[in-house]
């Protein structure tokens, strides 16, 4: 951790005292602090690695789980990577048919592949060090709770270093080789492959993943649980081991590549709105972002540091929440100093920064609210699990239903909020209000993922302790160590729940800053195709008029949500399809090897493991092209409509030989990303709450409530428990990256829908 | 019937020879045949009744269930015409407080209190009705199937035919009444009262009706079937009558208002565009609407005389469906014939005519495709169940989920299609673009609902037939005759399903047209009030711009997306609660008097009433009142956001002393509106077909998949039906209401927002 105060030290100093006055100075500092974190990251595997790893049986436990990860990686990577190719070729091929376009191909599909590695490589590592964690987490279990809680959270802080660290740098390089240092206005622009890159690999990873994950729950459960009659995590049955890979390759590996996203097209949209402000920032609001990045990544290291628990402490929750105040306390007091030098002190905007904050926590404390036991919702299913399985899924929808609504008015308030402080904080600047108050809402997303690694960290946490209580299940270890990783169980499951709330939460702010990113870029495509014609430009024309009332619009609204109700639908159904496999397989082991049920034999661990990743790779291709080709086919396609769709002719178009530009694609793919963003919201809201309220109003059953484990309520409660896992763990999750792959997929697509 | 016939030969000679040319004749002749039809719907209505009413146990049973569906009219309509009277108080302040407004506001009141008691008339006739043809379709049965098919159809069509009648008589009395034979182009605008009175008695008949239907149902289920042990419909459950009486309650007066308001929504948006396009068709067009529905008048009761089916039909479902093809062919020729003699015969517009009709038929086709037994996702469900109900559950959601994709697909070509048919049929008029196209996609959806009194029929044919089946049961008749009640209860389940969807298109197809009619009505409150302070009016100023780039815009459509999950969630909440009092009343019963179960004693059915009764109103409150108030929060609250929020200042924008139009909650409400259309569009689809499904599913296991009655999949499937059941029959249909109340009461006030 040293390197990381040393640069976070020379950054202050270069940028109180510097001579250089343009900027550089940033982007430099920022690289080096992101270097410095992916040592830092380095560090922490070290020692994280250096330590216990457990009694001979529980290696063997953990080995089998690591293989049956990394195979699953390999094949996945394989099958994207192939993927990626054509998409980069077809890429190309797009860019190179028009003039205008033909200069940046070869940049665009540079940086699209080199955030696809990226992508990739966040997930590869977070994987990396927490199938190494677990048992090394279990193994200190035996000792002490403290080591434990700081071996997951530090194997866990890995992903979150390395995750934001690859972002920035490689951004940052990128920005740098296309020459952005000469001409930092037009480069922006050519960054969006790299986010579009970063989505396409976090959409198959997520939707590989979860499927993967759950598939391997449900068919586990179903077929031990249900028909066998053996309790989870029992070695006897054959899909044990996929089940532990499958909270590896879901949580770690997904939720990795997802947030790689999240901050990579966040920058990626900031910068091109940084572009926009240039008049009144230079090149300093073009790097605002990446600067944010660093100092994410320094509080963030900080706050993991900062988490210890006491040995009988009840809760570990508390040692994670305190960590979380503290990396926010420190991003806070970055984004102030970030202001106060690269933003000429508009205190406003720091304002903008902590409504963003703000957001994070309200979205954390909302998420508490609706999934934690000790309040209503939870109660309330608990409660109606006693009439039966129907009457436990009724309230357990009622209840997602119910949860948009109040994140719903914490991100309506930031919006009006931070576009306000937007406006005022740019008060004297000679530009339009809409790009004033616009960035206002940038920075406040860009204070809302000010703390991102740090809840990447809590984030694989859950999977870390949740794989680590399954081998000292599964290594029969004594009770009171059981009681120990239950803790972290416990808390891990939390975490997983907040992090996806404060996901969504993210997606949606940063929705509105891709959307206008977006609107940006057509104007610019306008611009210059209208110049290369020489039609006629009207005076300060500008593409921010998205006209609900227009029927082309309305219907790309239209085709925007129910695309999210069509891709939630086949997740679901893939993991149904999926799940099914892996309980064929496990009924014909129970046939063909009846010594596995006695316990004299050992099951197939690897052949059931093999053909989860099979079934799972399979199934992800159809939500995934759906999610990919559904935007493109409706900017190409509406081009076809012609100006009897235009609303009214109330705004001066720009002509080239007086025929009108036909924006009819470029808005109505605008109105599919806005009004599915809104849609996928609040079905991830829907389906990430719901499923974790399920799963919580099973566990405080299974304290004793209402009969406990065993009575009828029980057993309503696991139906309800099953029906949300691949409603929190597949769609939900997968429908975070869906929103955010609309947007990327549009912006780079951008050219083609005019 | 004759009389109709005779209107209706009368209505085309009017027409083509005919001296006067301002086209009043098309008023008389429209408020003619739907006097005709109130008359035609009374014949049936005495035909029905003077056929045979049954033995005396059966009549028994039939009282019982009439006077508790009486009882709970009753106490709803009180409930309702209290706040009624509030709200037209209200709306007279409202009106009063501005000059602007204040001469209309007699009129405003007057036209929502009309609505609202031809809505409430609306639902009690069907009710009326089909409480007294249960009784004498089941005495049919006993000799007829035929016979018993069409007293029930014919039950059913006296519901249609008042609906529509009366929907046709109260808009065009008050057109006369206004003034609009002498100033037809203002007086729509004063209509939308109408609108509004008819949605908001709808919201509460469906939701309390739905409510009640559903507690009812699980109530009675969940305390008999599963508690108690004994079969659906035993007369020894106190909690059935009220069942019974919820088929009632729910199904017609529900859905007697929800298509009442749908038809006056609908005519009144319709004569708002009319007057809109004044310098084109004069008079002829603002009155074409309510031709339409003379037409649908003709064409429906010809389509009920049409149906009849052999005594050893297999399924009567064949026989309805020729009902409405004959309905839907003479509703087209109508449709042709009006466009010929009012509409300048300009073709094109009877294409879009076309269009309405075909989405209807593709609609209903695709809800059949959805939850008929035969088809794959039923199939599916039913192959879930048998690995219990978590798989039910979760394959039934993917189903759910999966519905929206094609009907969007379809709604999207009808309005891409009819706006470019209105485009060019009206292309040598000198309106714009935009208002031409709007009025292509308002004839489409008045041929959509050109066959809707036939629809509603086919509707109400459901709970008569259902009713029907349960006094069979419980009057202990033979088994032969159930199995005739039996077919013509599937027939009822699948005219159930249809009517839902057809419901659900038209409101998404209407939902333009009305939002359209706002942006209408906004433009003319904005020229008066500039007019009257002597401000500057832009030339050709037009408020056809909902831009979803703008910061209000865009949290004006989270909040509707997000309402449309609140109140349902709310809705099923609702269910679960009053559900809850049943069971703790029949516990309660069997507890206070053993007698009951052991068949000595009869059970207090009407005490089960009441309480259902009670806590069925009380549940109706807060989603209707949070149905009510978003809107205006929004409209009016947003009006205090200054011109900071504006998106660009790219159209010159009206203003009074130099000060702009402060149109910021105007156009959040109209966001509001259309996303909260979307998403109230497709989770009405995914909850109503979804739970037709889950319904179906356990029909066909019960027909003896695997493993037929009592097997475990059936079990699991009644978990998968009891879930769908407030689904299909509480949040589902209160959300097209919801829908039509969220356009009705933005247009009535329109004139607070800015």
């Amino acid at each position: 951790m040293h390197a990381v105060s040393l640069v976070a030290f020379a950054f202050w100093q270069t940028d109180a005292t510097g001579p250089i006055n343009d900027g550089r100075q940033f982007l430099w500092t920022a690289l080096s602090v992101g270097i410095a974190a992916l040592l830092a990251a380095w560090l922490l595997a070290h020692s994280v690695l250096k330590a216990d790893s457990g009694s001979a049986e529980m290696q063997t436990i953990s080995n089998a789980i690591r293989e049956g990860a990394e195979a699953f990686l390999r094949r996945q990577y394989k099958s994207i990577s192939i993927l990626a190719v054509v998409i980069a070729v077809l890429l190309y091929v797009g860019y190179s048919l028009s003039p205008r376009t033909a200069p940046y191909a070869i940049n665009v599909v540079i940086s699209f592949l080199v955030g696809a590695f990226c992508s990739g490589l966040s997930g590869f590592t977070g994987m990396y060090v927490s199938i190494r964690a677990n048992i090394r987490t279990a193994s200190a279990a035996r000792s002490s709770l403290n080591k434990a809680l700081q071996i997951a959270l530090r194997g866990g802080a890995v992903t979150g270093l390395v995750v934001v660290a690859l972002s920035l740098i490689g951004i940052g390089v990128l920005f740098i080789l296309f020459g952005g240092l000469e001409d930092p206005r037009h480069v922006p622009y050519q960054l969006v492959g790299f986010g579009f890159g970063a989505s396409l690999v976090a959409l198959f990873a997520q939707l590989g993943g979860g499927i993967y994950t759950k598939a391997a729950d449900v068919g586990a459960d179903l077929v031990g649980k249900v028909e066998a009659g053996i309790p989870e995590d029992d070695p006897r049955n054959p899909a044990v081991i996929a089940d532990l890979v499958g909270d590896n390759v879901g949580d770690c590996a997904g939720r990795g590549a997802d947030l790689f996203e999240s901050t990579a097209a966040e920058n990626v949209g900031a910068m091109v709105l940084g572009a926009a402000l240039y008049p009144v920032f230079g090149l300093k609001g073009i790097l605002f972002p990446l600067v944010i990045h660093a100092i994410n990544l320094i509080a963030s290291a900080i706050g993991v540091i900062f988490v210890r628990c006491r040995e009988n402490e009840a809760d570990p929750m508390h040692a994670l929440n305190k960590g979380f105040y503290v990396t926010s306390a420190i991003a806070f007091v970055g984004i102030a100093a970030a202001v106060y030098t690269m933003l000429q002190g508009r205190w406003w905007l720091l304002g903008c920064g902590a409504i963003g904050l703000a957001t994070a926590f309200l979205f954390v404390y909302i998420t508490e609210y609706y999934t934690e036991t000790r309040y209503r919702p939870v109660q309330d299913i608990a409660k109606a699990s006693a009439t039966g399985p129907a009457t436990n899924i009724i309230i357990g929808l009622a209840v997602g239903m119910e949860t948009p609504a109040l994140p719903v008015i914490v991100i309506s308030a930031a919006l009006l909020l931070s576009y306000y402080f937007g406006v005022r904080g740019l008060a004297d600047a000679d530009i339009p209000f809409y790009a004033k108050g616009i960035y206002g809402t940038a920075i406040a997303t860009m204070g809302m993922l000010s703390c991102a690694a740090y809840i990447l960290a809590m984030d694989t946490f859950g999977p870390i302790t949740d794989n680590a209580g399954g081998i000292i299940e599964m290594s029969n270890q004594p009770h009171s160590i059981r009681e120990k990783t239950d803790k972290l169980d416990a808390a891990g499951n939390t975490t997983k729940a907040l992090t996806k709330g404060y996901a969504i939460g993210s997606a949606s702010l940063a929705a509105f800053l891709l959307f206008s990113a977006y609107l940006e870029e057509i104007r610019e495509i306008v611009i210059h195709k209208v110049g290369d014609a020489h039609g006629i430009m009207p005076a300060n024309w500008t593409f921010t008029n998205i006209n609900l009332a227009s029927v082309p619009v309305f219907v790309g609204a239209l085709i925007g949500a129910a695309l999210t109700y069509l891709f939630s639908s086949l997740a679901i159904r893939a993991v149904g399809n999926a799940a099914e496999t892996v309980i064929k397989e496990v009924r014909h082991q129970f046939k063909e090897n009846p010594g596995i049920m006695a316990g004299t034999s050992k099951p197939d661990y690897a052949r059931c493991v093999h053909i989860v990743t099979g079934a799972a790779l399979k199934e992800m291709v159809l939500p995934g092209a759906l999610a990919v080709i559904t935007p493109i086919a409706v900017g190409v396609g509406f081009r076809l409509f012609n100006d009897t769709y235009a609303a009214t002719v109330i705004v001066a178009v720009p002509t080239i030989n007086g025929i009108p530009i036909n924006l009819c694609g470029a808005e109505a793919v605008a109105a599919l990303m806005m009004v599915g963003t809104i849609s996928g919201v609040l079905l991830a809201m829907m389906m990430n709450n719901g499923g974790g309220a399920w799963d919580n109003a099973k566990k405080f059953i299974e304290t004793g409530a209402y009969g406990g484990r065993g009575s009828e309520a029980h057993k309503a409660a696991v139906v309800g428990d099953t029906v949300g896992d691949p409603f929190k763990d597949t769609a939900g999750p997968s429908l975070h990256v869906l929103i955010k792959l609309l947007a990327t997929i549009t912006l780079v697509m951008a050219p083609l829908f005019v």
